[in-house]
Order: C-alpha cells, then sequence, then structure tokens
C-alpha cells in the first residue's frame, strides 16, 4: 500500500520512455528533459531509428523483452514508464516473447482476445504488477497535445464545422467496440470509417476511391476526424498527428483534418501547420463534446 | 386518394425493373414471372450486360435519364417500378440528366448531400410522385431473400456466433450515420467498418492487411457480418451476396459470412452453397435481433 502511493508520486527517478518509430518519442524526451527530468529511452528494434538516439542514455529492446525492460528499468532507477511512437500498438501484437512474457503468457493470450483497448489496458495493469507506473506522455510533456483552434493559416468553414461533429458523434457511438480513432466525413456523408488499417492507410483509400470515380466529390471536400474513444486508455493510445498525416490527407482531397483538442499528440506542430498551408489545407484542434474543459 | 389506393394494389400490369449489374437482376424477372407476373426490363448503360436481355421485353436507359424512363413505363402500362443490381447505389449517385431531372435539380442537389439512405428515399419519393409505386424486388420475389440457417456443408461456431451479435450490434450502431452494411469482426476485435468503398473493397483491404503482416491471425479467422441498417430504406437498399463475396471472403482468410435472414438478397442460392463449401468457409443467415420474425 505504501509502496503504491510512492509510486503515484512524479518523483526523482528518469522516466523510462518505450519508443517506437517516428520523430515523436524523441519530442517527447526532450520535452521531458526540458521541463526538469531525466530519461532513459528503450527503443524498440524494428520500429526505431538506430541514428536518432546517440544523444540519449537508452537500451534496445526487441519486442515482447518484457524482462529484459523491467531489469533494465529498475537498475537505471525508473518507475514511470512511458510508451510512445509509431506502431506502439501494433507493436505490442506481435510480441516476442522472453521468459517474463512466457509467464504472463496464458493471460498475454486472453488479452490478445478482443479490440486493441483490452490488450493495451492489460499491459499497463501487468506493468504495475512489475512495480513500475506506466503514464501518459502527455503527463510529463504536456506541451505534446494539440490545443483548440487552427494551428496554420486556413480555417474551417461552418458546413466543416457540421462535419467534425458528425465525425466525434460517430467514433463516440462505435466507442465500445474498441475500433478505430478516425472517420472521413464529406458534406454530411461518411466516406470511410477506421478500424485495424490505420489512419494513413484509410486516406489512401479516400485518394483511390476518387481515382478510380468510386466517390465522386469536389476536390478539396471532407475532413478527416480523429479523437480518442471516450473509453481508451489514454496512457498508452492517444491519436497523434503529424506532418505525413497532412500529405496523405491533401492526396485524398480533403479540405481539412480536425482532432480532439487536448486529446491529440503532435509531434512537430510547425512543420504540421507548415504543410497544412502549404497543401491549402485546415487542421484544427477542437474541443470534442463531453470531454474535459 | 382512389388513385394512391390503386397503386398499392398489387395488380395486372407488368413489372419495371431498373437493372444494375450482375446476375441478380435477371434472377428477379424470372422469379416474378414464375410468381405469375410479367415484367419490363430497363437496364441501365454502362451497368447491365447487353446479350443478357434479349429474352425479355426491355428498355435501355441512360443514367438519370428520367423522363424516358417514365414515358416508357406509362406507355408499357408499369405501375410497380423495382430497383436492382449491382451498382443501383453508386449509379444514383451520379445520374446523367434529362429534362425531368432537370426539373427535379434543386430537390435533386439537397439529396445529394448526406448518406446513401437521403438519396435513395428521395429517389422514391419522386418516383411514386410521378405517378409509380416504388417496391422492393423481395416483395414481386420472396425468393430472393436468404432464410435462417447454413447455405453450405460448413456451420458456424459458437465463437463465430459471438462475432456475429458482435456485428450486427456494431452496424446497428452507427445505424444513423448512414454509413455500411457490413463489418469484419475477428475474436471480438473489429478489423474493418464498411463505408463508401464498399464490400469487395473492405474484403480486399483485408486481404492486403493480411499480406502486409499488419493484423497477424491465423487463416480462417473472422466472420464477414452483413445487415441492413434498422433504418434503411428496404426497397432498394438490402444487402446482397453472391458467389463473389465468398471468394473476397476466402481471400481475406475469413473463417465464414453471416447475414440477416430475410433482409439479406442472393442471386444464386446454389452457386454461393457451392462456392462456399469449396472455400471451406460457412455461410449463414441469422435472425438480427430486433429484426421482424
Amino acid at each position: 500500500m505504501s509502496e503504491q502511493r510512492a509510486l503515484t508520486d512524479i518523483d526523482g527517478g528518469p522516466v523510462a520512455i518505450i519508443c517506437g518509430g517516428g520523430s515523436l518519442p524523441l519530442t517527447v524526451a526532450d520535452t521531458v528533459r526540458r521541463n526538469g527530468r531525466s530519461v532513459v529511452l528503450f527503443p524498440i528494434h524494428g520500429w526505431a531509428d538506430p541514428a536518432a538516439f546517440a544523444a540519449y542514455r537508452h537500451h534496445w529492446l526487441h519486442l515482447g523483452s518484457a524482462g529484459r525492460f523491467c531489469r533494465l528499468a529498475r537498475m537505471e532507477g525508473c518507475r514511470d514508464v512511458v510508451m510512445i511512437g509509431n506502431a506502439i500498438r501494433p507493436a505490442i501484437r506481435e510480441l516476442r516473447i522472453d521468459w517474463l512474457t512466457l509467464r504472463l503468457l496464458p493471460r498475454a493470450i486472453r488479452m490478445f482476445r478482443g479490440g486493441d483497448d483490452k490488450l493495451l489496458s492489460g499491459v499497463a495493469r501487468m506493468m504495475e504488477e512489475q512495480g513500475f507506473r506506466l503514464i501518459g506522455a502527455h503527463e510529463v510533456a504536456p506541451e505534446i497535445l494539440v490545443g483548440e483552434g487552427p494551428l496554420g493559416l486556413i480555417k474551417p468553414t461552418e458546413v466543416h464545422g457540421q462535419d467534425i461533429a458528425r465525425g466525434f458523434e460517430l467514433i463516440s457511438a462505435i466507442a465500445h467496440f474498441d475500433v478505430g480513432q478516425a472517420a472521413v466525413i464529406a458534406d454530411d456523408r461518411v466516406l470511410a470509417v477506421e478500424a485495424a488499417e490505420g489512419t494513413d492507410h484509410m486516406l489512401d483509400r479516400i485518394a483511390a476511391l476518387r481515382a478510380e470515380g468510386r466517390i465522386r466529390i469536389p476536390d478539396k471536400t471532407g475532413v478527416l476526424v480523429k479523437s480518442p474513444k471516450p473509453t481508451q486508455d489514454r496512457r498508452i493510445d492517444l491519436p497523434s498527428l503529424g506532418p505525413r498525416t497532412v500529405e496523405k490527407a491533401a492526396r485524398a482531397g480533403l479540405a481539412g483534418i480536425a482532432v480532439a483538442a487536448g486529446e491529440t499528440v503532435i509531434a512537430e506542430p510547425l512543420r504540421v501547420a507548415e504543410a497544412a498551408d502549404r497543401a491549402g489545407l485546415f487542421v484544427v484542434g477542437r474541443r470534442r463534446p463531453g470531454s474535459a474543459p
């Protein structure tokens, strides 16, 4: 009980950051250091880019090497653990198994039945049983959250606002099915709902359907809406946004992107804003109905 | 008022069948004739196969030639109109415009904002204002509906039954967003939700995600669930099933297909059952919760 209480304090020790792909893990590491805490990075083989980690204290992990992680993180004096970066979710799905994971296997198999939410909350519980505290990247680096309002120069119109509201509603309606965090709405019509394919693939699909003439709507129509499911574990699983999302949305012929303000993670806000302005798209943070102010 | 009443009787005149692609329109025509009514077919250029229509009284239509249709159908003494076949829904979206359509244009434009349901019920209303009665193909050819139980030799297991129930639930939860009629569920996890892309494209996506290793589940896992949205206009828009759906589901590595019994249209039940047995898949009709018995 007393140990539990100690772990809930954000005290001295460095933050352990388990790093998937993309630039987000390094943005988080830099922000945490700027905020006055040290970090130890645990990049994952096959996802994280080796060159990027030279400047940080780090240990490489294989997927599923839970035992190695626990040993090294304890040695480094880490209690707080952040998991962040591209493919962290699919990566967890493809765990390579070491001894600790093996011991936990029956439960892991149960976790793998069902959607990502179950899987992620299972991982969080297992971490906690090993004496760590899984926290959201935004808890130690709040600067990575998208705020309210447009990121670039272009603003959504009132019609876009209706599509955005509809997108938030749709994502909320399917929340308890543990499905995707994104949808594309164009003039009140739902063009795509994200599930296992992920946002990038969904946007590629819109581009392809347009190219094949299966969706016939004017260029610069439609909004990509991203929002966390109200039920999901925000420590691991906030939706994220980067310059590539903007490029894909532009290629899909959309008018813009709306994300849930205060609940979406962004690695490079300036590059996102530049990409949006260049492509003629809006990127906007909007308070999701029902979200904490 | 009295004219309205006359139109609700299934009386003498031949049934006008506006024909999209695939074999379903001809199955409907044959079934209606077997049931004792004559038919006049209106195949749509670009969708229906010319060779198939020689044996039937027929007139070709261009998309959007509402005026030509009304004139010819009246001349033929038709009051009841059926619209059936592949791409009838997308086809309606791409109306080519003739004089009648032009007169109705402001309303047509309003209809095009929003999902397919709005569009289809708008078309039905316009037909009725022209003195026709739009009816479902199953109202004059009930034999085309899938009944309860498996179509081939293979039956779903209890686990499949859970995925089927989840699929029906999901489709019902998104009903009022006027989105797709299908989803793929595997071991309690939602792999895909259909929107503008259609069922075939959704199944191709599952196959691709599997080939790329982005979905890692054993072969013969997952169920395609198809169900009409509780809100949709059943006269034009019942989900349909054919041998190609079975082939695509097999290529996507699924265990089977479940459709809403009594609410799904099937063109060639024998060929579907054969295709299912050959591919080792189940195809089953299940009563959707809340559907009429």
